[in-house]
């Protein structure tokens, strides 16, 4: 190849490589632009029990805590992580969880309801009973609250968040499971995982009945 | 523009378009060698009560099922499918699961375990003198058990394979879990979930003792 032949190859050799960068930036901003309007992918495992109890007014009011020297834990814990996810909530909470006796879960539960959010409880049939369950606090504030038949257990420990969160594990909904058990809860927005288990609390929902 | 000018800028935009269709090449040859190298990615959600109890001779007998009308399932079932997650273990299963009991796991466990598959257990301290607990049967046959200190509930359910897959959820391997209650397993090989897993299992073998 002589120098007159190369020197007519380089400008071919440039718009080849125009193409290649052409490409490559519509392909980036495509992915830039499918990023920005697409929600962030949340993939959250929390263990139990937490190492210490988070500071109520450090967290909740608006003066914070006056403590001058306060016991409670003023990072954030995993009972406070699973907190915010509840209050996160805008449209609905479904929960399929088998026993309900954490009154400060109940609370921030409550609290939505209050302000809209349909909320929808499944629990196993021995919470109608149950000491210190909170059925009975959610129904007179018009939460509706299914319960399943015996002798089987309504065992699931799961929730979801306007549709599109999924916290579930080995975690039931009591002041034990978050300062003494070990328990874990996996959070997620992957419509792979939160899918069925809408379909699946979607189908609970039918089949169980308005709780006593 | 006149036509001298179109004629040469034709070679210039097929010269472009060759280098968009070799990056293009390019990258999907190299997702294609990157998806051919990479194992398949897991994410499973199993939900129990099974509806049918699935039959042992149709699925681990050689000569399979040979009753003229069975009453056993020949198509898989939710407990089939997590069988054949411990069944796929080549190196180690880690099992923290509060409560053991169903003895058609614990065989497949065990099965694993005669094959140099390094087995160890963690389950609730109160396995060591339930009822149908198979435990002892673990530590006859030298799998290492470890139980936690009362008050508070080893209540996690999980268990690892190979130290990559992660089966998660509410189901203890208990027989009535299966067939009768509510559950869910949420399934995967997603190391941003198994991971942690790995390491609370590391922690919690550490924090517990032998069982007796």
């Amino acid at each position: 190849m002589n120098s007159v032949e190369i020197s007519g190859l380089i400008p071919k050799l440039g718009l080849v490589v125009v193409g290649i960068v052409l490409v490559e930036c519509t392909r980036q901003g495509l992915n830039y632009l499918q990023r920005k309007n697409s929600k962030p992918v949340i993939r959250q495992v929390i263990f139990f029990p937490d190492k210490q109890i988070a500071c109520k007014d450090f967290f909740d009011s608006v003066e914070g805590c006056s403590r001058i020297r306060c016991d409670f834990s003023h990072t954030t814990t995993g009972f406070r992580q699973l907190l915010s996810h509840i209050k996160s909530a805008r449209k609905s909470i479904d929960i399929a969880v088998y026993c309900i006796s954490c009154f400060e879960i109940a609370d921030v539960v409550l609290q939505r309801h209050k302000v809209g959010v349909r909320v929808r409880v499944i629990t196993d049939q021995s919470m109608e009973i149950a000491f210190g369950s909170q059925n009975h606090r959610f129904m007179k504030d018009g939460i509706r609250v299914h319960t399943n038949k015996p002798p089987f257990l309504m065992h699931h420990k799961f929730f979801i968040i306007d549709d599109e969160l999924l916290c579930s594990g080995s975690f039931n909904w009591t002041s034990q499971a978050v300062t003494g058990n070990n328990e874990s809860v996996i959070i997620t927005n992957d419509p792979w995982t939160v899918e069925p288990f809408c379909a699946e609390f979607k189908k609970l929902w039918q089949e169980t009945k308005p709780g006593n």
